[in-house]
């Protein structure tokens, strides 16, 4: 079977939930609690942490902290830190405060890529060149978000095609791996095969990461899709944090611990333990006063209040 | 490929939530509101219902207005009504009632079957055989249900061909369609996947249906990884009804919202309105006084709203 061949046989899982997650709570954390969910989620053996964002201050107020928060961690052994940077300045914040790995992003739909960042698509790809160009200069690695991947709240469809466009001339310009983002959470398995296949024309499936969001539920079933596809890098935020479960509307990344739990019961490794990582997310949950919306982290404490009464 | 060729064109949805859904929550609801959601799930397009338990009262008071329920809704052209039967007893009720088919149901697990009826695989087994005989004699079809398929939650794993051979006798014993019950939502799509190819080798495919549970928030990745099989019927429940999405432990069948926008998202044709879905599922989830567990279903109801108010 051609799937079973591509099946990676390890995932790196890159956590989001302290910068995209955090970001997009109604409830801002202290650069205290930042510092806590993220040692906890290195505990549970967590690698990858996108750990801040360089943005304005004026824009982004919940991410001012940043530099204190990467200073307060330091660096780890065999632990990557990263942070978003949307221009030259939010670059050289992210140097001087020490990070190992910067992350830049483009659109795949141009309306959404004008209501957003207020350019074109072109212009955007032109503005990130001398950024990506320093951060290599400074031995930075520098990684790609595409969003819109699988459906634009503006265009509606958005051809894969278009999505490779742009993923490969991020890829060209310097970034080691785009990371494909269904940011309205509206693809199928089938329509993920299709743009993996799509950006594999030009981009080798190692650089290409998924970073899905499961407003209709579809977020495991599509990473399963990739999976199938040799797809070996995903983008996931611990308790499903960056989008409240219960209003109308949420979109949210795909839970941590619902892609740790697939990939394990798939025979494929992460080097994660499950029960830490639900702790780590139980923590965040309580510091935002919100519920999980992994079902994974429900099962694991229904498992584990059933073991506690004896029942 | 494979998988695309297998892929089927059109899904038939069962409805279990008036039947499965509603014994499993803690608050019963009248025969009249069964019968307005099981309105509500044929306009929306729904073909098959389970609609009744014929079993003790005693034992499943919520399903004790079973004939009541099935009297008020009548015969509906190109609608399948159906009830679950436990014994001869239970089978005389529902021809009484003059349901179009019945179900009966053993467990893959020795242990599983002991706890949950009483009585050894083979003893259940043994147990249906008339009930089967006499259902078809009365020109009555029968589905068999088998469960604990992916996981057993006293023995744990369960041999794939430990399912095929309760799947199998049940088949031959003249059960039309065999629904593979993932009882406690533990599976991944790579054991799906084996599952239905272990049943295969006995039984045709259009034989199979597949029943998720999304304990583990597995449910919608394994429909996909049996619809990859061609597996073309599906249990599902409206709202995800028969287990409170916000209870420690939770489990509960897989929305039939969530796998109506699967389908349809794949190209695959159900036959229903998934908006009118939508509104069926805001009617009992209202009447169970419990918020719906279908992101499909909370997703529109963000759309509906951004639109209402513009934004």
């Amino acid at each position: 079977m051609r799937d079973a061949a591509l099946m990676p046989a390890r995932v790196c899982i890159v956590e989001v939930g302290p910068r995209d997650g955090l970001q997009n709570e109604p409830s801002p954390v202290s650069a205290e609690v930042k510092v806590g969910l993220i040692e906890r989620l290195i505990d549970a053996g967590v690698t990858y942490v996108e750990a801040a964002s360089f943005d304005s201050p004026k824009w982004v107020p919940q991410m001012a902290d940043g530099a204190d928060v990467l200073a307060r961690i330091g660096r780890r052994e065999g632990v990557t830190l990263a942070a978003l940077v949307p221009n030259m300045k939010g670059l050289e914040a992210a140097l001087q405060a020490g990070v190992e790995e910067v992350a830049v992003f483009a659109a795949a739909s141009e309306t959404f890529s004008q209501k957003n960042i207020n350019c074109s698509i072109d212009e955007s790809l032109a503005r990130f060149a001398p950024v990506i160009a320093a951060a290599r200069e400074a031995d930075v690695r520098v990684r790609g978000y595409v969003s819109c991947v699988l459906g634009c709240p503006f265009e509606g469809a958005i051809d894969p095609h278009a999505v490779a466009r742009v993923a490969r001339r991020l890829f060209e310009m310097g970034c080691y791996e785009i990371s494909l983002g269904d940011t309205i959470g509206a693809g199928t398995p089938h329509k993920t095969k299709a743009l993996i296949d799509a950006c594999m024309e030009s981009i080798p499936v190692t650089a290409l990461a998924g970073h899905f969001h499961d407003t209709w539920g579809m977020a495991i079933a599509n990473v399963a899709a990739a999976l199938a596809r040799g797809v070996a890098t995903f983008d996931s935020s611990v308790s499903g944090i960056g989008g409240c479960p219960y209003s109308p509307g949420a979109t949210g990344n795909v839970a941590t611990e619902d892609v740790v739990y697939l990939c394990e019961g798939m025979g494929i490794e992460t080097g994660i333990d499950l029960y830490k990582l639900a702790d780590a997310g139980a923590f965040i949950s309580q510091a935002l006063k919100r519920e999980t919306s992994s079902r994974v982290a429900r099962a694991i404490e229904g498992k584990r209040h059933r073991e506690t009464c004896g029942t």
